[in-house]
């Protein structure tokens, strides 16, 4: 936040998402695991995937995004909930020194329906024409209208219940760190063999995916009481 | 925090909080409010009774602390975490506008024993003499530390897993405003009626009521995963 990077709602946001994760027992659960891998097939085999930044995301992970970005290879946009251009300069500049080549986001050129001014502004060429976009720590207003423009989204939020988990594709209820070094684990494998990614996405089940992580959180806070 | 009340930690905090308030239905669950009611009789029996108030408390709920305060009647205190003399004066100030008098904690002359230079400071005539205290959204250590004073402590916090929430003598485990508003309302009757005060902290059980807190995270969880 001193940096200019995140908002202080986005501190608020974080700390939400941190009881979340307590509350799961702070690691990757076994559903967990299982949509990011559906989430690295899915990023592998579309056409234009694309990595959506906010300032969030850029102050937890900027080093990861961009190295499960080269490795997809997939686009990284910046995309700002409360967007102003000196914030969405200094996070482009930040994934930059991440060693991101061709930030998209700085020069939006593009709307997505049926959201409100800055929030609909996009790249063209990036989220605009996605197939398939990964969105961490997404609203879910925004979640929901790329859904209807049919893209394949990817979501990252803790908290399974949260609009954004019950409109995505795939849900992916972890810890945004953990999430990306997991789902760039499974890109290898799932780019040396197209066949098997197209098995994993065919057999994900996205809602009961969802009913397992709720399953998981109950186990999780008996576990926690019992500590106690 | 554009005022100088709240520091940065302190939304992180208050982020964590509203997740606890959203898994919990953001309503006060029955074992809340025997906790209230437990908590406003030991206030009104109390010969020092006091409320700590920080940074988060005040930009949350001046007036409804000043209100209890009054009807108990009980000292107010400053007690900073992250402490720092102009943010003491603005939380005081803030209380004052709020109707306080005589806000204590703005010129410290005793010390919580086992806490480190800052965090231990406290008015001899508040905190350090009282016998009941009231610490809405309190730090672990501190909590500990009063509980080893020999105090009676009397917590405001929406984990109910928290070392605050462990160590406490009553444990309310709901927002604070609504926590605040529902102490005040047990007041009156347990000052009319000191025997019925008695009989209440007398039956109060602690570890007993956090097991209920517990129980309703978990029906709460059920029904927030139906509605979904």
């Amino acid at each position: 936040m001193e940096r200019g990077l995140v908002v202080p709602q986005g501190l608020i946001a974080q700390g939400r998402g941190e009881a979340f994760d307590y509350l799961l027992g702070e690691k990757t659960t076994p559903p967990a695991l299982k949509a990011e891998r559906a989430a690295a097939a899915y990023l592998v085999l579309a056409e234009r995937p694309v990595i959506s930044v906010n300032g969030n995301v850029a102050a937890l992970t900027a080093n990861e995004v961009v190295k499960l970005a080269k490795s997809i290879p997939a686009r990284i946009e910046v995309n700002l909930f409360y967007r102003t251009e000196p914030r969405v300069r200094k996070v482009a500049r930040l994934l930059s020194l991440a060693g991101a080549k061709d930030v998209l986001g700085t020069k939006p050129d593009a709307r997505i329906p049926g959201l409100d001014s800055k929030r609909a502004l996009c790249s063209h060429e990036g989220i605009y024409s996605a197939d398939a976009v990964l969105v961490p720590l997404e609203d879910g207003d925004r979640t929901q209208a790329l859904v209807k423009m049919e893209k394949v989204v990817l979501a990252v939020d803790l908290n399974p219940m949260s609009r954004t988990s019950l409109a995505a594709t795939v849900s992916i209820v972890d810890e945004l760190s953990r999430a990306l070094a997991n789902i760039a684990r499974f890109v290898p494998a799932m780019r040396r063999n197209r066949a098997a990614a197209e098995r994993v996405v065919r057999s994900f089940n996205n809602d009961e995916n969802l009913g397992d992580v709720h399953q998981y959180l109950h186990v999780s806070l008996r576990k926690l009481r019992r500590q106690t």
